[in-house]
């Protein structure tokens, strides 16, 4: 199964294409001739450049707005890493499903459909809509005493990001957004921050949901170890999925496939806080191309995060100080490239206009 | 006249009520009450505590959004301190009537309703629908030959700020946004920001709407010439009012009356950049309490914005480095303070939800 599964992600890589840079330029151009001083809408005109290019352009409206948020489990939990305990994973996907968390507030007001996806909780949910089951597995591993998954599970925690990237243009989806609900994933996340990025494991460990100087220590212990255990012995660069597989999560793997496939059918892909930017740094170990379809809708408070936008090239689009994932930070910027885009279209030019340019 | 008219200033000033500290405490307590960690929404939950105290515990659904744009021409354009020609001005509020500006694109894709305001431009307009015409005078003085206004022309003015904030309160409107369009204000800007930050005139002079170094160098010396015409001989605290009236400019001072009349009809104000946050560190000078019905919109790239947001005390809600005005970047936070409010009032708590709490 797993070379049946992994062969479909290789081929999702081998079909992302890379941006044009003549509609790169070609944007640009554009937003020259526009009646505002030349760059005075900051990073706002990148943002149009790269939507511009994104979708060969021609940026399709309205766009469509959704917001995948997979959840699954930690086996490391054992260990004592979050604040919060382990039943919150499930308790938080009821609430998803009841409509009462910060990102069912956040979708409905800024008309994103959100898609809940049980990829690996440890529980079991009825049937409901806006829900998918797709549980690989009960929770992953313990990464301090074993790899977070199989090779097995892998591959299936990937393909069902895929499926949801397949289905995602099938349903004409433009602007969509990765988040992710899983107690204990910012100590996955930081293991893979602290491989990828090669910074020491104190640089990119915080306090997660809320841990004290003393549960913090106990978690920068956790993640030595582990790291320790999986790739004490290796030198030299390390494969992004084996790194995926030793210490990552059922969800952060599904959204590794997301990415891709989302990237893959020249969608605009908005990355959320720490956790998903670890997915979409696997994703751009694996195949760099992905990149130049990603945003990240802001900076999050976890220390970790810059080092992995850095790592991929990103300038987040907020710096509101936020820190609570399920991919409320992402839906959180799409107004903003919403705006850069209606600003591309939509300005009149100084020729248009009668106004007259800069002197000189 | 300037009598009649400072003395309904006075009787604003004197109707602006501080935001009662009892409701920001109410308003800590129900954000700690709701479904994710404590404080991990970051700056959304202090946005969200000061819109709950504006609105004294109930914030009205929906919020009514609009954006004043104040239009005005300067004097010391003569001395060539801009990038553009001051026609600029006028064209550009014939751009804003034709709907082809950024602000007309961000207004209507934010629902804000746009009101474009000619308090002094250097032209004529014909009646048109969102336009008010409300000239004071043809542009300003030159502030290195005289005063940029008379003491009527600035009670005119802020006169003209009041009354349309009163006209927003009769509308409805709740959630207000304040821009400026006017060749060369940012040079009385910068002059606004030295004298009440009291930093060097380098440090908050900046390339305005685009100059070349040399250009910039010649802003600067007519920048230090006119504030030792108007000020060399002060010592001590100058005057808001004096500051304004010497080297402010028509829109600035209406932007200034408007501000305060907002505060005092409890209506949550958005500044945007350098520009109309001059005026709202006036009408903070004049009325302290004013600030906790201030939001700032954006940092904007303008050196002596983040000086004057200091001066205020506010912390900015976007930083994507735009330097634009037309209160474009206030009413691109819009979508965010909105979000702030519903995630405030929409959210699940935990006991509601029956989520667990963290440990300990």
């Amino acid at each position: 199964m797993s070379q049946i599964q992994l062969s479909s992600m290789a081929s999702v890589i081998a079909s992302i294409e890379p941006i044009d840079p003549r509609h790169t330029a070609e944007a640009r151009l554009r937003l020259d001739s526009l009646t505002k001083p030349i760059g005075s809408l900051g990073q706002l005109e990148d943002i149009a450049t790269q939507m511009f290019s994104i979708f060969s352009g021609s940026v399709p409206f309205p766009l469509r707005r959704a917001v995948y948020v997979f959840a699954a489990d930690h086996g490391v939990t054992a260990e004592g890493v979050s604040a919060y305990p382990r039943e919150v994973t499930a308790q938080m996907v009821h609430n998803f499903v009841a409509g009462g968390a910060a990102i069912n507030v956040l979708a409905r007001l800024h008309d994103a459909q959100l898609t809940v996806v049980d990829v690996g909780v440890d529980a079991e949910f009825d049937p409901a809509p806006g829900l998918c089951l797709m549980k690989v597995r009960r929770g992953s591993g313990n990464m301090l005493r074993e790899p977070a998954m199989t090779q097995e599970d892998l591959a299936a925690a990937i393909e069902t990001g895929i499926r949801l990237a397949q289905s995602a243009k099938q349903q004409g989806q433009t602007l969509v957004a990765v988040g992710e609900m899983g107690i204990g994933n910012t100590t996955s996340a930081s293991a893979i921050a602290a491989v990828l990025t090669k910074q020491p494991i104190g640089e990119v460990t915080g306090r997660g949901t809320g841990l004290d100087p003393a549960g913090r220590d106990r978690k920068l212990n956790i993640l030595r170890e582990s790291l320790e255990r999986h790739f004490g012995d290796s030198t030299g660069t390390l494969e992004p999925l084996e790194i995926l597989r030793c210490v990552g999560g059922l969800e952060i793997a599904a959204m590794t496939g997301f990415i891709l496939c989302a990237a893959a059918n020249r969608m605009a892909v908005i990355c959320d806080g720490f956790i998903s930017t670890a997915a979409a740094a696997i994703a751009h170990g694996l195949a760099p191309e992905v990149s130049g379809y990603l945003f990240a809708g802001h900076c999050s408070e976890e220390p970790g995060h810059r080092h992995l936008l850095r790592y991929i090239g990103l300038t987040p689009i907020l710096q509101l100080g936020m820190r609570l994932g399920e991919g409320t930070g992402a839906v959180l910027a799409m107004p903003v490239i919403e705006s850069s885009v209606r600003l591309f279209t939509e300005m009149a030019t100084f020729s248009s206009a009668r106004v007259s340019t800069a002197n000189e």
